[in-house]
């Protein structure tokens, strides 16, 4: 520790992502990246940019890129704002909203990230449980909350919820900030964007590092109303004029001028999923409802970290999360290529024929 | 202004970078972007990145890069920090080393976005007015500062300080944080990189967006001891697991790797930037002894807005800072190419020829 250490940085605990392994054999399902290549309409936007331009800074609000999202969603590019990774747009979220006297909540089984933030930016907060069935249960959640946060479909159990049900809590708490962090929602869950015009109490979160397989350009956006927006631009604007670099916009453009290709790729991760996890279940394994691009699946009798143990040893590297205890012998499970998904039916066989209790 | 924004979105009034003009037709010179493309060995790194990977994470905490600017400077990985442009890095910076009970300072004529980080981390600072030549006078400072913060070469000045003071200074305050933003040193300053193995109070921060011609890829650098460096990563990471995307680490690393190009481009630059300066001085300009990529220039009888206004009006974007008032009448301007400047030496000589109390 450095005497000049900040108290922030002396109490946090940073956030651990999934492993990037250098040993590119490895089959690698932890990070819930796309088994598949970006559209080709990107590969070629980045082939083909004139590179001499890289001396200029870049749009600095990222202009382009907000009305081809604007375009793709049939709403004004004011109401988008683009940042570095969902992870910077997170960040961002909590420091444009939250002051250290208000309370925010999200469940105690969702992207983890969440409690870092709030340490981060020193802002007080719940952590409410998830049902036994790892639903989340609203009525459960304080009356005067600044914001309600929570992933649709949830991390890492892949469960959604309706739109319903979402427009049924923000109708309930106008003056909470509702949340809805759509990392996987393209995987048949339903987006809350066509509600930013309705109401003001909404903000809607997505990554392209998951459905446009963009995981290595860090492209985050957020949806609301025009004066929630503005939130983001002021903090953006005191701390990063420039937070995405010239070819991050240019691969975010292309990717949502081309919806043929994101609807195959979604389509075809969905179908290996559906196929996985129907024959997880008929192996006797314990699978969720999934409707993101990975499996939640428990092997009965196998505890998660020697679950994970025995796939690594297989060259299959998935996530394990240790809390809390009652999803510790859960394991996440990327939807890769069919190939690589027949490898890891191989490999939960193999376990369960190796467990005694079976 | 929504009912949901934080005390620091309401209060805050974020930079202003200058103008990002989408008519290619003028002559940039508002933002010290190099004038030349980067090296060829850059444009080829972009060229050749198998772009199908970037459905992938890229490195979290940019190895590979880490790696080319310790090589660059023959020191250890481990005491350089990378980030998505040095605004990131100094936002960082803030957050990882200072609280709210801490006092920092900086001069009261420098990177206006140091007093902006302070009020978005609500952290007290002091202005301490630059002596009348423009020089940094550290004697003015407080003496329980956490960190003095300062430019070498500052900017808008350009005017740079050696070696020998900066050492003086960390040895004069043991117990402060000695932060010395280097993103003009390539031109003609000497770099505080090798002092970092003896001094665990300094901390260095470069951009590639100037002398690596790479201000559209929004790399920036922290090199400190391995306990400052630390505090970087813990904040990072609970910030944003991957804050540089794969082509902006390729970029950097190529840059580094290139220091034929590097020579070659700084000391091109500062050959046309001696020879403007010459001019400017002959014409009766007053002209600060700039290390930079850019110019710090006064016309007699000429007020700073007028005469921003005038460069406008002629097809040349310069800058003028409004605050505080004694540069309220100085233009800096960044340093083009050849053909470039010698439009920027006419629009002078036009300028000066209509105005009467010449």
């Amino acid at each position: 520790m450095s005497r000049f250490w900040s108290n922030t940085t002396k109490n946090i605990t940073p956030y651990v992502p999934g492993e990037q392994p250098k040993n590119k054999s490895l089959i690698k399902l932890n990070t819930n990246e796309n088994p598949y290549p970006p559209s080709p309409r990107v590969l070629e936007a980045l082939r083909s940019y004139a590179l001499s331009d890289v001396k200029l800074y870049p749009e600095p609000e990222s202009d382009t890129l907000r009305e081809a999202v604007a375009e793709f969603y049939g709403i004004s590019k004011d109401l988008v704002f683009p940042g570095n990774g969902s992870d910077e747009v997170l960040a961002f979220l909590y420091q444009a909203f939250f002051n250290r006297d208000d309370l925010i909540a999200f469940p105690d089984i969702t992207y983890s990230f969440y409690p870092v933030y709030s340490k981060l930016y020193d802002i007080p907060y719940r952590e409410i449980p998830l049902r036994d069935d790892f639903t989340i249960d609203f009525e459960a959640y304080p009356q005067d909350l600044k914001a309600i946060i929570f992933a649709n479909p949830n991390a890492p159990t892949g469960i959604a919820i309706t739109l319903e049900e979402i427009e049924k809590l923000l109708q309930q708490r106008p003056n909470t900030l509702i949340v809805v962090d759509e990392a996987y929602v393209d995987f048949g869950a339903e987006s809350a964007v066509p509600l930013i015009n309705r109401y003001d109490n909404l903000l809607v979160i997505q990554t392209l590092s998951k459905s446009r397989a963009l995981a290595g350009m860090r492209i985050g956006l957020a949806f609301g109303c025009r004066e929630l927006i503005m939130g983001f631009e002021r903090i953006k604007n005191s701390f990063n004029s420039y937070t995405m670099d010239r070819l991050a916009q240019t691969a975010g453009i292309a990717a949502f001028r081309d919806k043929a290709w994101f609807d195959e790729n979604r389509y075809k991760i969905m179908k290996t999923r559906e196929a996985v996890k129907a024959e997880l279940r008929a192996m006797g394994a314990a699978v969720t409802e999934s409707m993101s691009n990975f499996l939640f699946a428990s092997i009965p009798g196998v505890k998660g970290s020697d679950a994970l143990a025995l796939f690594r040893e297989e060259g299959i590297l998935v996530r394990n999360f240790k809390s809390p205890a009652r999803i510790a012998d859960w394991l996440r499970i990327s939807v890769g290529t069919d190939e690589q998904m027949a490898r890891v039916l191989e490999v939960v066989k193999k376990i369960m024929e190796r467990t005694p209790n079976q």
